[in-house]
């Protein structure tokens, strides 16, 4: 039977995070009734934001490897718990055996089409545009946070969680949140996988407020289990 | 640089709190300080604790598998993030080119030497001794839970947090946890990798409360670290 494969790492508490949640979306009541899975966290792949931007090191290399080693491992499907490396989605997808889930599409799969949706990302990803042609794909209406103001305490909010400042981190989605909430922003996609450990810390909850780590896993979860991959 | 190998999804949870504590324990800022790691989930492995009293199936064929598996992904240590899996530890390591970290060293290493110590665990890794091995060379008394009432609410406890509901294994724990309290007990080792799941979730706290999977995270980090795998 296949594994589920996770390239991971990117940052490592977010892929624990993404594993967590695979874990509790299985339906099991045993060990025996789990998905097998092979996790390889790759944490010095280079900043991914930083290379879209144009100011860092090409992360390429680094993540193909990663999908190569899973190749290896033989599975049969591949999660990137990383928003950002979903810039590089073709590329990757051309050089794996296995399929690679978008995380973008499971995350968008979940907006109320033709509401307006909050799009929180990094820069990187918000320069690439990928969850932005999802949603126009969707025909639904989008905002991303204004680059100087906004999008500082969302840059804020991901280094915090990466620095293990979860608290902090939520204090920085705060003022976004506060601002969304007042210009009635109903829905609003945490379109990195940092954002969700942070959210979980804001004071205001958007009424659809969807995680993509959780989207990510779902889309995972389902794929296997319509394959059989959880029976002994 | 290597990797450290996990051979986890015994259960999948408790691999899922070992990878959060490695992540916790290292000292990072940044994606990039954190150590490479590859986890092999496994959860068919036949349940270790029913083939250690004899009324399993044998899980060493599965167990051999993944640690095949992670060396040859190139691993340059293994922890194995299930307590009762370490009665098979010395036919894995002759089958391992990475040495395996033993959970019960990490674990015993920490117990205050002389003090009369509670193991909690499995039945089949109290059959097997590993843990009374361990702390007798430690000359460390040790107490275990009686068969029929304690035990049961330790084979309890173990079950619903494979099933999903720490809470209620948390109620377990204070049965134990009560009498160990009342006979004066002030150190307990959770040798099942279940069991911290759970004592966060009951009354009482032991003053010296040894945690498996924190020492068995605790003892790669500081493995890792020594060699400067978090060295880009």
């Amino acid at each position: 039977m296949p594994f589920i494969g996770v390239l991971g790492g990117m940052g490592p508490v977010a892929t624990v995070d993404f594993m967590a949640k695979l874990v509790a979306l299985t339906p099991a009541s045993r060990d025996q009734d789990h998905l097998p899975v092979v996790v390889i966290n790759l944490p010095r792949i280079p900043d991914r934001s930083a290379a879209i931007l144009g100011s860092g090191q090409d992360p390429l290399p680094g993540l193909k490897e990663g999908i190569a080693l899973l190749n290896r491992a033989d599975v049969g499907l591949i999660a990137i718990p990383c928003g950002t490396s979903h810039h590089w989605h073709s590329e990757l997808s051309a050089a794996s055996r296995a399929p690679i889930l978008h995380i973008a599409r499971a995350a968008v799969s979940r907006a109320p089409r033709g509401e307006r949706t909050l799009i929180l990302a990094t820069r990187g990803a918000l320069a690439s545009g990928f969850f932005q042609r999802e949603l126009t794909a969707r025909e639904t209406p989008f905002d991303i946070p204004s680059p100087d103001d906004e999008q500082v305490a969302v840059d804020d909010c991901i280094r915090l969680i990466k620095s293990g400042q979860p608290e902090a981190a939520g204090a920085c989605l705060d003022r976004v949140f506060g601002n969304a909430h007042a210009r009635g922003v109903r829905t609003v996609i945490l379109g990195c996988t940092e954002l969700p450990l942070a959210a979980v810390h804001a004071e205001w909850q958007a009424p659809h407020l969807i995680d993509c780590t959780l989207e990510l896993a779902r889309s995972a979860v389902e794929y296997a289990l319509q394959r059989g991959w959880n029976c002994v």
